[in-house]
């Protein structure tokens, strides 16, 4: 397997980071494997760390009273994942970080993370581009649900996350999408035709 | 009337900005009235300018197809406004920006921006903290629209935007909420005991 630094290093997140700069984030970084199944944040907790996805897939979930779950998002490999609300502003999160199949991240803490980010400009315009990158995918999300019918949903689904269909169970899907399961497959069956 | 540029300096979003930089700031800014009614940024637009609401109020506001309105957020004085998403990808624009009262903005165009924020890092500073709050804002209404009945809904509403209610209409207080105005009717008896 490659080593998940230089994992980190290369993925365009870092670009106009300088090397020596990237090498400070990993020596404060620590590699946290999480099992298909368990939590890297869970809800009801006040996260003091946040990640980067070196292997594996993550979702962020909602859980109501009922149990009933809601999939605000899909995490692979060279995503950031952090509940950064939560984090931001250090409340209880109110929402879940799941793996969804083995994975591992290096894991920075917030506070360690904040003294970088003031040693040297190159890591806010890091943030910047992260933030930039989650605000518009909520902006996406929130008109999707919104306005479009779940078939032009599930066409973005694919556009967004091409190759990730394969890797998940139907019902996540269809709970990222906002829609039962069996409207899901009556969508994928217009599809295929 | 106080000049709008002492305002803008004056306003929580530029502590940390020296003034040298934002006497820079203003001078690439101009004001611009916004009739109520008229809309700053039009749907459908890719938008090259943004602004910092010095007097009024704006609403954030899709149209569906069947002419209906959805809003997403209001914005009062001391507020940047921006349809950000379209502008960062140079975009047309999914929603207007509409003002609800007589408004001023102090408006900057993102290319003088970009150059301007290149310029110095105290920018970058900033942007953060209104990108943060963006985002913070975002997902608390995600969840609120998801989870949170109309009381709930309403009473955030109230926490959030103090002093707002009296200067909105019932019907946008309720596309807000996302309810018929005839809910929010029952809500605010409820809450008047």
């Amino acid at each position: 397997m490659s080593d998940p630094t230089v994992k980190v290093i290369q993925s365009p997140w870092f670009r106009g980071v300088p090397d020596s700069e990237a090498q400070e984030f990993l020596k404060l970084t620590k590699p946290i494997k999480v099992k298909k199944g368990a939590r890297f944040i869970e809800a009801g907790e006040t996260p003091k760390i946040f990640g980067f996805v070196t292997q594996g897939l993550f979702r962020f979930l909602y859980t109501d009273q009922e149990g009933k779950e809601y999939t605000k998002v899909f995490m692979p490999e060279n995503s950031f994942v952090s509940a950064y609300s939560a984090m931001v502003l250090n409340q209880a999160s109110h929402f879940s970080i799941e793996a969804l199949e083995n994975s591992e991240v290096l894991a920075i803490s917030y506070v360690d993370w904040l003294k970088l980010k003031e040693s040297n400009p190159c890591w806010n315009e890091l943030l910047i581009k992260v933030l930039e990158k989650a605000f518009i995918m909520k902006e996406a999300r929130e008109r999707e649900l919104l306005f479009l019918d779940a078939e032009s949903r599930y066409q973005i689904f694919l556009e967004r996350f091409p190759n990730l269909e394969h890797r998940l169970k139907q019902h996540m899907i269809a709970s990222y999408l906002g829609i039962a399961p069996e409207s899901l497959s009556r969508v994928r069956k217009k599809e295929q035709p």
